[in-house]
């Protein structure tokens, strides 16, 4: 198949992005070159951009272009409480749920299965955020799996040491789920987790 | 949701590509971020590059970074046999089969349906070729549906006109289908196109 060599590259460099599938590559690829120059333009330069003025917040590691970020700025937001979560995508999905308190991003792909271990996250600033002495519970917003497990006790562990509470998220039923086809272990935390109504 | 400005603006500019919704235009962002600068950098200039360095050949409309284009250009191929297709992505597929004429591409969001007509195409360099007289068969390569089937005839006219056999591609079971699934079109179409084994 002979492609043009700028084309072929364009379609390389996409095939790196998850996702994107050769074909899926192609398709972007072809409807890129239809695209007004100057939309491509935009569409380069916001990834430029992007990579250049984002970068983790120093305070709670939340993704901004602003440091401290928009959310450590906001003197509305509660300071008792303080979320932990493994990644920047996880606090968009809960500051949906209109969470009011503050963050603290990992910001680690953390793999318990090959070489890490838990002394190489840069704990530091939680640390330095609990000693303040202002936070008086930890939630633990780690994924329901075997690592979110073993980190959620480690990080409870700091927690409690420094006086504070350390919760994790419920487990459950999801909601609009179904309970014939829910696994047996979430189906065990539901039943553990029951509340009266 | 508070999202840095340039993240949300990369995540508005991926959103405009076909095939990517929300969820993965905010995927591939949060991965653009975590890319190693230059590797950001190759991806935007990818981007830049095929916009402005690939265009469609003069002589076939296939996408190229040279004009001729190098199937145009290159001259073991079968001179007399000209393939005609919808569109550059086409072509790809059609090269995969290891076909040896040259190509003719129309290069148009075809919308019978909508407002366009048949005299919008720019036929002109297509004319420009069956007039020349090398050409002995023309291969209607255009989808299977019903603006296909329209341009097909028309186009077939036109080479019929100029003493050039129009030929289309063959209705039938796709290879590795099943008949149990197939639609009653393509069955009858199959059944009517059967061959002596």
């Amino acid at each position: 198949m002979r492609l043009a060599r700028p084309l072929e590259n364009l379609i390389d460099q996409l095939l790196k992005l998850p996702t994107i599938g050769p074909k899926t590559a192609q398709r972007l690829a072809l409807y890129i070159l239809k695209m007004p120059p100057a939309e491509a333009r935009q569409l380069a330069q916001a990834i430029i951009d992007a990579r250049e003025k984002v970068f983790p917040c120093s305070r709670c590691g939340y993704l901004t272009d602003s440091n401290p970020c928009a959310i450590c700025q906001d003197e509305s937001r509660d300071k008792e409480i303080l979320c932990v979560a493994e990644e920047a995508s996880d606090i968009i999905a809960i500051e949906r749920t209109g969470y009011k308190g503050r963050y603290y991003v990992l910001n680690k792909n953390f793999n318990l299965m090959g070489d890490n271990n838990l002394e190489e996250l840069n704990l530091d600033p939680f640390i330095k955020q609990l000693a303040a002495g202002t936070i008086k519970e930890v939630v633990l917003a780690l994924n329901p799996d075997i690592e979110g497990e073993v980190m959620a006790r480690y990080l409870a562990g700091i927690a409690v040491n420094h006086g504070v509470k350390a919760t994790r998220l419920a487990h459950g039923l999801p909601v609009g789920g179904d309970i014939e086809f829910a696994d047996e272990i979430t189906l065990r935390r539901a039943l553990e987790g029951r509340k009266e109504i």
